[in-house]
This record gives structure tokens, C-alpha cells and sequence, in this order.
């Protein structure tokens, strides 16, 4: 996270500076603080909002490992997550009793979402007991919610108009799916129509992604997000699996039984097993939820109450849908955690002078 | 890099600490600031040294990744590197000139090393050209030099009292071998006597680690490394390859030619190519040079000027024994670099007190 009051405004500037300060023009970022993972190469630039209602506004960064290169076209849930402690802890935002909230503006796509911060006894808390899958370390709770997210990208919760319908991928039979868009397209397979449970660790999946990239293949027409002439892609719309719950270990070794959670997810990043859930395919599955004959509600059979636990190989993430009108979610909340790791000054080569983040 | 006054002195509280503040109780090390490699799960605690003729005491901390542990019995000559321009940076050596000379003390085993800090002018310098094999990014130049390496271990630079000869591996024809003890203790084969080069590939060298590992189990006895009964281990000697030099392209994609070094070098760590040269081996290697008969000398036929330049997967390690006395170096010096990348203040759970870094 870096306050935008202490980098460059012009963005090549910026460019050359995360560059530097990452070390990322080296395949592995030995000279900056990147940590050569695509993970931890990220930034945000946040600054303080011009627009009317909105707190802070963000620039999310993918800084390129070894290319040095910045790309800036996505956006990113978890800086989000970030952000929204961090506009707290920095006094950007008034903290306001128990729960802060934290109106952040996404100026790569224009998204407006709102973080929800712990600040119990009206302070800024530096540790936390919330988890998110795939660590056990806990942090400072951050609900993130999605304003209308539903139909983002074709206008439409389902593009097809369908809530469910069979798929004909290739010369199998037909597949059961729900094509969604909300946070982002999203194709889903109902697992047990399918043969499969929905439950399948990622080793098993693996085997199924030449199937589910065929699925993707066959939906994303359907949905509209093809230009004519245009091959599908690995990118759009993120294709994975929903079943009912079962008991299940997660990746990190911990138990998880049938009632802790609604639905089973699997979904695929790329071509490869996710090893937990994006957070904008997490309001995909909650949002599809809301239509009683969605993949979804087949696999939840009724279970899911104000919140819908999707059970991911990584734990449970949990998701809610609220002011629901005519079908369509107006906010889709995701819990989530962030934790300030620590305050430092950078020591940029391209500029020989020490830089806040 | 830890400054002593602002961390425990209490090695079980400083141990609790490193854990918590590199997330290190967690596989991923998401919850701190470790990187999750056992390259950045390191730290030095520096202090300022009672002993007479020593600068500054560090303590290295070798952090368990995902095991809430630390391990503190080994030593780190890239740490060190680091330890000399951190005491220069933080103004706990007087700045002497051009270069500022830094006597460390390694506590955990007792080591003393000498880090010559490039401070030209009379300053200290934050960024510089000076480069090392396995990044193209310059650092500020640190020549570290080991005293009175050889030995160390055995007692003697040759512990067999020959500085080359045949060893009888399983049921082969001899391989011609130098057995140095000099910063580490090391078996070095005859690349060509043995059919090889001595510049092969990583790739290359993979298939010969089970017969190399042969090697340093039929050297270790004959070095006096293991007590009566004791079965051969994979830790020492360190084994490897020295042959004549010859052009090459690195593992960075740069070509080498033959006239820029004087000898290959191929070694392993532990089971594994080494993609480069442990310090402690470049030590070894440069002692061993100074035998005549040594399978060092022989690969470099007297190319080697007053620093032995070591040609390895990586690229070109520099090494200069000097104070000869007797045919033992007093002083071995490695030239390396080392860059302050950032300052900063780490929150840790434990505590809830941020702590300085």
C-alpha cells in the first residue's frame, strides 16, 4: 500500500518506481521488496477520493516479475481488503464506533466497493482473530461489499436468461450450468449431474480441466462475451463446480463437516484447480444463490440463511447477498481479514531517495 | 537485520518473536514478512561487541518455515555481507574513508570476518554497480574476508596430508579428488580426469549427484568428519566439480568466456546442484588453489592472478587469499555486495508492540 502523497502522479513515473522498489526487473526480485511471487507483487495507491461519496480512491497494480513492466487493467479483492484497513489506520477515513466504514473506488475499472473495518472501542485494531481460507494466522475483520454486482459485465445476472439449463459441450451429453455475471462471468456445472460431488481435491480436478475448460469454451458465446470471429479464451467466464456439502479435509489439513457449510465450490483459475475461490467468483455463486433453481440452490437445497458458506478446498468462505430487489442483489458482502504486516521506507535505486509504503 | 537493543536477549523470547514476526507458524508465512523461501526466512541480530578488536556480535537465525521454530547453530556468509554494510549504514563502526572496514563476530559459531564497506567519499552509499552471480542488480561493494580459514574444522587445510589424490569410489576406477578443509571442509573432483568438465549444466550435473554423493561419503572418513560408527551424512564434505574453464552461458542467460575465469566450478548443496557457490566452498576452492598439485591448480594452470576467479552456474565468483603463510591463507577474500532495500517497523501479534527492523 502506498500513499499517493509520497509517489509520482504521472504514471510512468509510478511504473518506474514500483519497478524499482519491487526489484521486479529481475526474474527474482533479489534487489527490491516484490518477494518473486505474482502474489506479493501487487501494489495499491490510495489517495483520498474527489468523488462525492466515495472515501478513498485506489489504483491497483500487477507489477510484472522479471519483465518491468506494470500491468494496470484488473482489479484485486484482496488489496481491497487491504485498502480499507489501511485508509483506516491512516487516518484517511473518520473511525466510527465498533465498524468503520470505508467507501473505495477501483480507478483501474471504476468498481466502488465498500469495506466494513473492525475499529471496536472506536479504535484502529493493528491484530484480529478473523481467518480467510488457506492460512490459519487470523487478522483484523474487513467485511467487503460489492455494489451491483449482478450483470457487470453483460447487463444481466444471467446473460442467457436462464436461472439453469443443460450445456452441450462437445459430444457428451448435456451438462447442467448456470451461467452467471456478478463480480465476473462465471459458468457453473452442477456437480452431481455431472458425476461428480462437487467436494474434489484439487489433484482430482486437475484431471477434470480439459472438461471445464470445454464448458467455458461452450458458455462463453452463450453469455455474450465473445466479439464475432473471436476464439473463446482461458480467461472468461471462470468455469468451475457446485455441489451439496460433505464432510471434507481442507488443503491445510483441517476438518470440515457437512453442516459447517451451504455449498461446495471448485472452481478453476486459469486452467489450474484454484486452491481456494476468487472473491469476485465467490459473489458469482452467492448471487446465483438468490434464483431457486440455479446449480446453487440445488446444491444448498435450502440450507443457506442470511449467509451462504461456500465450502472451498481451502475452508469455508462465507458470502451474503442483501437488498435484494426484483432478484438482484444491490450489495453482495464477502467477510475477509487484513493485517498491517509493518510500516517501511523503501530505498529506491532509480531515484536514490527513501519512499514511504 | 535486527538492531539487539530493539529485540529480546533472551533466546527463547527473540525465537517467539522472529516466528511471529515472519508469519513463520504458517506453511505460506502470509501472516509476516519471511517471503515463505528459506533464502528470506533469515535474520542477524546486531549488536555492538564487548570484544576487544570486534566491531559488532550478530546472531543468525536460520526460521523454520511453517514449523514455529528457529534454528541457530549455522552461519551465513550473504547475512554477513549484509551485517557489514547494516553496521556502517546505522553508524555502528566509524566511517573510515573510501572503505570502512567492519570486524564481525558471529556468535553462533564463533566466527570472525572482516566486511570492507565501500563507503567512497567518506559516506555511506545506499545503492552501487557492484554486482554478484545469480542477479543482475548492483549492490554496494563488501569484500568479506574469512580468517585463518583453513583448518577450521579438521585442523588441517589438507586433512589427508595430500593436497590431491586418487579416492576409490564404490566399485569404479579411482577418481582423482583435493580434500580441503578451509571455511567448510570439501571434496573437489578432477572434472576432466573423471570425464567431465567441470562447466556442465545444472541439468547436467543432476545426474551425477548420486555419484557424487558417493564421493563425499568415501571422503568424509578419510577427512576425519565422522566418529567411529557413525554412517557418512549428506552436510559435509561439501562435493563438487573443478575443471579447466571454458566458454559457458549462465543460468542468467550471459555468456562467460573461457579467458574471463580460471576455473569451473560445480557444486552441490546437500543432494542438489548448487546454482551457484556457497562462500564457504568458494573458500575452500581458493585455498586449495594455492597447492600446486591440487586439482584447483591443475584446471586453472596458472591463469589465476590474485583473485582466483570461479567460473559457476551463475556466473563469476572472485576470491583472493592473502597473508599466505606457510601455504595457509590467513585471509581469504570474497567480493560481494549488499544493498539496504528498506527500513522498517514490523507489528507482531505476540507483542502487539511494533518492533524495529
Amino acid at each position: 500500500m502506498f500513499n499517493q502523497v509520497d509517489v509520482p502522479t504521472d504514471r510512468s513515473e509510478l511504473e518506474k518506481l514500483l519497478v524499482a522498489a519491487y526489484g521486479a526487473a529481475d526474474p527474482v526480485e533479489l534487489d527490491g521488496v516484490g518477494g518473486a511471487t505474482p502474489t506479493t507483487s501487487k501494489a495499491a495507491v490510495v489517495s483520498a477520493s474527489p468523488e462525492p461519496g466515495v472515501d478513498v480512491d485506489y489504483l491497483f497494480a500487477q507489477v510484472g516479475i522479471g519483465t518491468g513492466s506494470v500491468e494496470w487493467t484488473s482489479n484485486c479483492g484482496n488489496c481491497a481488503t487491504g485498502v480499507a484497513l489501511y485508509a483506516a489506520a491512516k487516518g484517511m477515513v473518520p473511525i466510527a464506533g465498533d465498524r468503520t466504514r470505508v467507501v473505495m473506488r477501483n480507478t483501474n475499472t471504476g468498481t466502488v466497493l465498500e469495506g466494513l473495518v473492525d475499529t471496536t472501542g472506536g479504535v484502529v485494531q493493528h491484530f484480529g482473530r478473523q481467518t480467510v481460507p488457506g492460512t490459519r494466522a487470523g487478522g483484523v475483520a474487513v467485511g467487503l461489499t460489492f455494489r451491483d454486482p449482478a450483470g457487470g459485465t453483460t447487463g444481466l445476472l444471467f446473460p442467457t436468461g436462464e436461472s439453469a439449463q443443460e450445456l452441450r459441450v462437445d459430444a457428451a451429453e448435456p451438462t447442467r450450468v448456470s451461467m452467471v455475471d456478478a463480480g465476473a462471468p462465471v459458468v457453473l456445472v452442477d456437480a452431481i449431474h455431472a458425476g461428480r460431488t462437487g467436494a474434489e481435491s484439487p489433484e482430482r480436478l486437475r484431471a477434470d480441466v480439459p472438461w471445464l475448460r470445454a464448458v467455458r469454451h461452450a458458455a462463453a458465446p452463450l453469455m455474450g462475451l465473445l466479439q464475432p470471429g473471436q476464439e473463446p479464451g482461458d480467461a472468461v467466464p471462470k468455469a468451475g463446480l457446485a455441489g451439496p456439502p460433505v464432510a471434507y479435509t481442507t488443503t491445510l489439513g483441517e476438518r470440515v463437516a457437512a453442516e459447517d457449510y451451504d455449498v461446495s465450490v471448485r472452481m478453476l483459475t486459469m486452467n489450474a484447480p484454484h486452491p481456494a475461490i476468487g472473491l469476485t467468483s465467490a459473489v458469482a455463486v452467492a448471487a446465483a444463490g438468490l434464483a431457486a433453481d440455479s446449480v446453487v440452490s440445488r446444491a444448498a437445497s435450502g440450507r443457506a440463511g442470511e449467509w451462504l458458506r461456500l465450502g472451498t478446498p481451502a475452508g469455508v468462505v462465507a458470502v451474503r447477498c442483501s437488498d435484494v430487489r426484483e432478484g438482484l442483489p444491490r450489495r453482495v458482502t464477502v467477510q475477509r481479514a487484513a493485517r498491517l504486516l509493518a510500516d517501511a521506507r523503501i530505498y529506491v535505486p532509480d531515484t536514490g531517495a527513501p519512499r514511504a509504503a
